[in-house]
């Protein structure tokens, strides 16, 4: 492999050693099945409830003769015959449901290389929030890493960012990261909204997604916490952000204590104790679910709210705001930015 | 459409009346080619030698049921499945032998939307120096726009840029400008090397061409000149170059005074004018073509030489320098800064 005698891989036959688990297969999510399949991944694990349709063809990788199929048989059967080297396993659910998400959680923690053990990496390209909101709970309540990734509803800006529970902020911890884009829009997609769509934005959201994704998984280069990309501009703003102490997810306060924990134990390092607590048993606790206490916020309520946006590094801002009286706005969130000014980003686009 | 209800794009149905030439349909030019045809736009010219071989499925877009079919029918019976309101025209030849390129000329100057009228846009997806630089001259001989495209032997970098003749660096003016690998690496591909690939890299490429690509034909956002990508440490350089008042290219000397007539009559503006300049008739010359001057330096003595690298922003640098002794290292060419200081980008890193 030309990767590895260039001295960028140390080992990248490992590739096919690790299993992705990926939520959504539309636009980004195709895109990005379709790279692991070539890049030659061991196991992926597709999960959508959609099907197939005409208009979906403004996207990369399905054609119109699958138009009607299920997504994940339709991007089941174009990956096999691309690799089929690569084990998959699909699942054509909503995970949102209670009963789908109790399958999702046992897959996600049970199906990867080898059957009872967890997959190596959720990947989230679904375009709602409670899907997010779902995923987020899971691999909170499984101390599973797993990776975001959004379009915005016009077309034109989009990002992916990682969360590792316990040492970056989780998508409860604070309102959702998204791109500036300078104009009037909601940006996360909401029921009855018809989104715009750009084969290029998600083809390039996917790009730097399973870029990240390889980074992660063959450790090399430097792994983005939180990438940008404004179309608009071609301006690709970084950031990376610290957990919230008074996170809604219990789940998530509970690995910021074990990840405290274990810091604070490296100081006084015990052999063997690390790869032990790696092994540590998950317990699910049914009655625990962060999706339930999302849903007591309605849609119209979210709509209506409104409040201080915090402070962010230039080009990147909150899906939305909450209003101050009835939550404080991520308190004790530490945002720590991309070294990027204002005054920066002005040189950057006079120059152009 | 989405798009113009959103206020991105004030005529998206405007797509339909463009024709684009991409050159080179492999891992950058086959998702290029794809993108386009589901962007909807009117006409496609296709060109390239080679066939799809077994070895390109770590790419996107060709199948393995593919191998040993021409890259050009391949992919325009995938394209045409896609959508079938795209014109194609299919050329299986090499552009830089002698016949091949009169015939490429012809085509991209008389191959557009209406027979007789040239294409609206150039894109080079190709691989190697030659190619570029016969795609150069018959850009700069016609005075037609066109967009570079590139990606490093080593997988993890890669660019565009915008070529206008006359108005900014064409691909003689100094040696190509390429993202800093930080590593000891040649970056434009050379004969006998196995260059490594990745669909990620070439995925990106490709987006943020065709993202450009729209921006130009429906004249919205900020459009590009030069933009690099930077997949070790998710870094995307900006900048802009000036041509060089002593560029090898005899026209493309011609046009940059062609401009600067051009930008000092608009201050003394006769009607009309401006449009019968654009009607006028193109000589080709046929001994002035710049890729018999390039020939007359080997593959051993580019590899032999060095010389100084000139100012340019962090991130991007150039893929030779040439000795000072034989010839000045591009005088005169103005570089624009994309306002990033070395501070700026080690802060970035930094806090990743």
């Amino acid at each position: 492999m030309a990767l590895k005698r260039m001295g960028i891989v140390r080992d990248y036959e490992k590739i096919r050693t690790f299993a992705v688990a990926i939520v959504g297969v539309g636009g980004v999510g195709s895109v990005t099945a379709e790279m692991l399949t070539r890049c030659g991944i061991g196991k992926l694990l597709l999960f959508d409830y959609d099907k197939v349709e005409l208009a979906n063809m403004n996207r990369l990788f399905f054609q119109p003769h699958q138009a009607g199929l299920s997504k994940v048989q339709a991007a089941e059967h174009t990956l096999r015959n691309i690799n089929p080297d690569v084990l998959f396993e699909v699942h054509n659910y909503n995970i949102t449901t209670v009963e789908n998400f109790q399958h999702f959680m046992d897959r996600i923690s049970g199906g990867g290389m080898e059957e009872g053990r967890p997959v190596d990496l959720v990947l989230s390209c679904v375009d709602n929030f409670e899907a997010r909101m779902a995923i987020n709970t899971a691999c909170n309540e499984l101390g599973q890493t797993w990776m975001e990734s959004g379009v915005s509803e016009n077309a034109v800006s989009g990002h992916i960012q990682l969360m590792v529970p316990g040492q970056s902020a989780c998508f409860a911890c604070a309102p959702p990261l998204v791109v500036a884009a300078n104009m009037d829009e909601k940006t996360l997609k909401r029921d009855g909204v018809c989104a715009a769509s750009l084969p290029t934005t998600m083809g390039v959201v996917a790009g730097v997604l399973v870029q990240n994704v390889l980074k992660f998984l063959l450790n090399f280069g430097t792994i983005s916490f939180y990438l940008g990309y404004n179309a608009m501009q071609d301006f690709f703003p970084t950031m990376s952000m610290k957990p919230n102490p008074q996170c809604n997810d219990r789940n998530c306060r509970r690995r910021q204590e074990e990840h405290e924990r274990k810091a604070a134990e490296q100081h006084t390092p015990e052999a063997g104790q690390g790869e032990e607590e790696e092994e540590e048993e998950v317990v699910h606790e049914d009655n625990e679910w962060g999706i339930e206490l999302v849903s007591e916020v309605s849609e119209e309520e979210l709509r209506r709210s409104s409040g201080p946006v915090p402070d962010l590094p230039k080009g990147i801002t909150v899906a939305y705001t909450l209003p101050t009286q009835h939550q404080d706005p991520a308190p004790g969130v530490a945002v720590e930015d991309s070294g990027e000014s204002l005054e920066d980003l002005m040189a950057k686009m006079k120059n152009l």
